[in-house]
């Protein structure tokens, strides 16, 4: 769909959303997010961004205004069936061209009802009458084809809304094609470390505290995938590439044990990432490694430990069972926490939920066990005990560890928080850290 | 900031969005949504958005080719500290004005220093550097003022890109202005019935089916809070809203009780909701009315259930007890699930999560129980348990009732969805529903 031949100057993209659904606000464009980032991963960057409704003459104004601008010019949505759905025919009138039956994007069509025993429809029969002279773009799992066209020299594509058809779209068909064009491609590379347990802020400090001779040709970039953070670093030539290691090695070492796993991108592959990186990934891989077990004994964050370890595939194998103990009263009878103890100390307290670990070590017979009791808020803080304040213990029947922080935020994301710090926490006795990790700082005092 | 005149025509409203990390997908814009959501709720629609990077050529042309095309342009972004934000540079030279201090901004920033005991750096100093002639628009919380201009007879009007400060912003002094200009603002009126267990499709049938003589002047919309649907009515005139009242009773007696929740907002409301409505918000106030409590035992859903109760401020007062029991032996020992009940039907059965719920009620003492049992997948089906297959059981010490549902997907929604449907069937329960929800159907036959 777009010429073979690498360009030296940088590509003019933009992209044009379309669709009401997406001014009112009742989605919000994840899709335009998803091909910047693979965009930036191979050294291509999006000029402009413009979002419609479904509007006709709104539509016909923009692309013929964004094609006298840009090089490439990717319309997302309005490919389905219904009458809201108008860049086939939006296009048609910018190009010149009548509207018609396609035969191939019928072919597509057929073969796509036939699979799901559909009959097809007249809607769906909307969807192959094109402008004439486009370049279908298969769609290799939706019933709407995309198709491409050059006008006043700039190449326009049109794609589906559907995000998951979108992206295999865009891997399998239009990233391949754009890679060629884009410049200097095979000196691109973005490494990314994910990173738990530093804000953006207090990265950013290391860099300007430690790394003040950071070079510019290796780009900083960040990426919050809360509460984790994705610290990207890019080069753009043969020369930076080479001394990226170097610095890579520099920043790491200043990271230390922050670093979950360290990914390398490079502008051959054409790869997105399903899901953000997440602490419990790591935690369940190295206990499969291991063949060890993990169990949980949670207060304030109410099964969210379990749950964030139970949504990674696999985890049967390291996980048996987790408790949810939210008053006192069962704390007692399902993991032995003494009433004395509750009594004589709080159930927010160091005391607490070094019972609380050792009973669920007791009760599950796992491995290793985590505990947590705090005050999650809003309500029942108090002067001594604020809101935000958490007692955690961690370890095996070897030994338990404390600690206690203040961590003073809204409900959701102190719980978040909280359960990614228990899991951080044996990740590092599995690989025997000894290093302080940076949010034991948060003491609140 | 705006005259005070009621126009009769609908103003044409234009969002910028400024920012590199909105275009190269760092971060998702979801600051336009809430503003486009909001408007929504007021009658008003926004008519283009554009997205830039933090280019100074690109913004000062956007920013004068908008303000040639709208009636109110608002942009967002680009005012914070560093050398990244030219949304003041930008405008001064699109309106042909100098750059200069600001004295009531100064003063603001001054104030806001002060009260958390931080010394006025030079970078913030740049936050009032500003064009001349210019509105201030307060900031509640933030450090950067907003500000406003007319140019081309379009109301410019530059918020800051922190969610929180914009938001705020919004709420108290961009809204409340923008209402006065909104066309027969006081007819229009939006009605949301929150509704969990049928999706958008499923509710569009109920339309076309039953309701095939809608009113075109009641508008229906969906929006998605995966697993929740929002369906939203919109009246836009006073004849409108006076048939309103009908025709919303017709669709809440078709969708039944799987509407848990409904909300008015009248265009004289500016209000956003914080968080998507979720069924254990319904469920834990239900329960604090009864002064009841409620206890889960979780083997696929690996303690989501419990999370999403114990998410809710003020759930404390229902719940004390989650047991997330992933393997057999855990069943056993915790919920006294007999091994040869196990042995003989397989963990994914009913017979097993009866043993469950009646376990964790036996154990908890709690008034209610949910139990689950299935196959989350990837991995884990066969032929006759595919991956999507679970056995639920809910119900109190009186009678314990059962289910099988079939709900292939992948991991994550599958866990999502069963987790609300536990909490759902918990809630119809309560309010004593005969009617059968929409998901029984989904069997896999």
């Amino acid at each position: 769909m777009l010429n073979d031949q690498a360009q030296e100057k940088s590509l003019n993209i933009q992209f044009l959303l379309t669709g009401t659904e997406l001014m009112v606000g009742d989605i919000v464009d994840t899709n335009s997010v998803m091909l910047a980032q693979s965009l930036k991963d191979h050294g291509a960057e999006v000029a402009r961004k413009v979002t419609l409704g479904d509007d006709f003459d709104a539509l016909v104004a923009e692309i013929e205004y964004i094609s006298r601008q840009a090089d490439v010019l990717l319309i997302n949505g309005g490919l389905g069936p219904t009458a809201d759905d108008l860049t086939a025919e939006a296009l048609a009138k910018v190009i010149g061209q009548p509207l018609e039956e396609h035969a191939e994007a019928l072919v597509h069509l057929e073969l796509w009802c036939e699979r799901r025993g559909f009959r097809l429809s007249g809607a769906n029969r909307k969807q192959v009458i094109l402008p004439k002279g486009i370049t279908l773009v298969p769609n290799p799992i939706g019933s709407a084809v995309g198709f491409s066209v050059v006008h006043n020299d700039c190449h326009i594509i049109c794609t589906p809304g559907v995000p998951i058809e979108l992206k295999q779209m865009w891997q399998q068909e239009i990233l391949p094609h754009l890679i060629t064009q884009l410049p200097k491609v095979d000196k691109v590379k973005t490494v990314k470390l994910h990173t738990f347990g530093m804000g953006e802020s207090a990265i950013q400090n290391l860099f300007d505290q430690h790394l003040a001779d950071w070079p510019k040709d290796i780009e900083v970039g960040y990426r919050a995938a809360s509460p984790l953070v994705d610290l990207k670093l890019t080069t753009r030539s043969e020369q930076a590439e080479k001394h990226l290691p170097e610095w890579q090695a520099k920043i790491e070492s200043l990271l230390g044990a922050h670093v979950l796993k360290v990914s390398t991108i490079d502008s051959t592959t054409a790869e997105i990432l399903e899901q953000p990186f997440t602490v419990a990934q790591t935690l369940v891989e190295l206990l499969r490694q291991k063949e060890q077990t993990i169990t949980m004994a949670e207060s304030c964050t109410g099964g969210l430990i379990a749950s964030n370890v139970t949504r990674i595939p696999g985890s049967s194998a390291v996980f048996e069972a987790g408790y949810v103990t939210y008053s006192n009263r069962i704390k007692t009878e399902l993991l032995q926490v003494k009433t004395e103890t509750l009594e004589r100390h709080g159930a927010v307290s160091e005391a607490v939920v070094l019972e609380m670990a050792q009973g669920a070590l007791d009760t599950s017979g796992s491995d290793w066990a985590v505990s947590v009791s705090g005050i999650a808020g809003p309500g029942g803080g108090s002067d001594d005990k604020p809101v935000g304040t958490v007692w955690i213990c961690w370890g095996n029947n070897d030994r338990l560890k404390t600690q206690c922080l203040v961590y003073p935020t809204n409900r959701l994301n102190f719980q978040r928080f909280i359960a990614n710090v228990g899991l951080d926490l044996i990740r590092r006795e599995l690989l025997e850290i000894k290093e302080v990790p940076s949010y034991f700082s948060r003491t609140g005092k």
